[in-house]
């Protein structure tokens, strides 16, 4: 399983992602599922990816390979708008999902996966989508400021409450580690370290990467800090 | 949808559930989850369900049949332990599943259904249990005093930082109507009124059953008090 969420806000997009893969329970391993292309101040494109790992792997790689021969029609980084890069992420996973799809049908199993795609170019709208397994998409959007894809639910909670599209960067970063952190406590299948990152709009770079490894001493402070807070206000709280 | 949620703790039982069922997003009905069986002094049964309404039902038909007809093998209120009467509900359910299943089958469907059984009998065990759509099921411990079905992951947070063995009857139902705020603010199909029973250690009876009405005021005086106790927590912790 995996965690990962995006926020889009008026000073710019916050993105978290978890590490975890496992092929069963007794199968764990630690893989990067956050992707981030850039062209200093002329674009930059984060790609968020939860599912089956060869169904991502292999869309991330096709990506890649069309930035690096330069096909115009396929490359996220020749795209005119961010709108064209989901549909070309959408396309590529879509490809891929069904090829797999293929080779898994003899043993009547399937292989799924879904991302996040975030971004802006120079001159152009900062987007946030979601990119389901069929390729088609939805966007983040001012009613709704945040997405997210993989283990969602334990994590929802705060987001609903704290996140609206003024929350600050600050406050931004603050409610996807606190998600994440209700998410780590009660679903062993997402696991550290995090991957984190912002950028601000018309910044068109990222202006912050950071990976929390298990054990981050801040991390742990405001984990910490949170049960308590939640404790102390649970006391509070009369029926 | 459904959230049911029981806790078993030293000064007695906690249950929680709410009363929405849907036949499609755009068919939404109410209908108690919750059932409640006693001989004051004597023994305690209740019986929380989630999943397929025709399968909930159709088990607890049964269920009232076999004790009004005094069936001693199939009445839960013949049973001589608390673990009796898991088993008998859990054969009845995974009768009632199968029987519906092979309706169904034709159209390619299935039903399911999950359980809780809480209770205790005079002289015996206060126990609760989980009871799966196959009939087999598992028990609350003092290393996990609750059990959840339905959409059991908004409302585990609270309950897994909050809740111990040595949590008080009044902290319990704080807990349980927190765990159900939070699941009623992420997903529509979990919906007010609530049902709320309450059986202290040893009476064997029904200490407190009551029915939460949408706009009780006490319950959303809590809700609101909890969510600007979020808030506030959440602005005063720093990273």
């Amino acid at each position: 399983m995996t965690y990962c969420v995006g926020l889009l806000l008026k000073a710019g997009i916050v993105l978290l992602s978890d590490t975890r893969t496992n092929a069963g329970i007794d199968n764990i391993s630690i893989y990067r599922k956050m992707v981030l292309f850039e062209e200093p101040g002329e674009r930059v494109i984060a790609i968020l990816t939860a599912g089956s790992l060869s169904v991502t792997q292999t869309t991330i790689a096709r990506l890649r390979e069309a930035i690096e021969i330069g096909d115009e029609g396929r490359s996220i980084m020749h795209a005119h708008t961010m709108l064209q890069v989901a549909q070309i992420v959408g396309n590529t996973l879509a490809e891929v999902r069904g090829d797999i799809d293929d080779k898994l049908a003899v043993m009547k199993q399937g292989a799924s996966a879904s991302m996040i795609v975030a971004g802006q170019r120079r001159d152009g709208e900062m987007r946030l989508f979601l990119i389901y397994q069929e390729g088609n998409f939805i966007e983040a959007t001012e009613d709704t400021p945040f997405l997210q894809i993989g283990e969602h639910k334990y994590g929802k909670p705060i987001l609903d409450r704290v996140v609206r599209p003024d929350t600050s960067l600050a406050d931004a970063q603050k409610a996807v580690l606190l998600s994440m952190d209700s998410t780590l406590r009660s679903n062993l299948s997402v696991g550290m370290p995090l991957d984190l990152c912002v950028i601000e709009r018309d910044a068109c770079r990222i202006n912050l990467h950071r990976r929390i490894e298990a054990g981050d001493p801040a991390f742990r402070a405001m984990s910490d800090a949170w049960s308590n807070a939640l404790r102390d206000a649970f006391q509070k709280i009369e029926i």
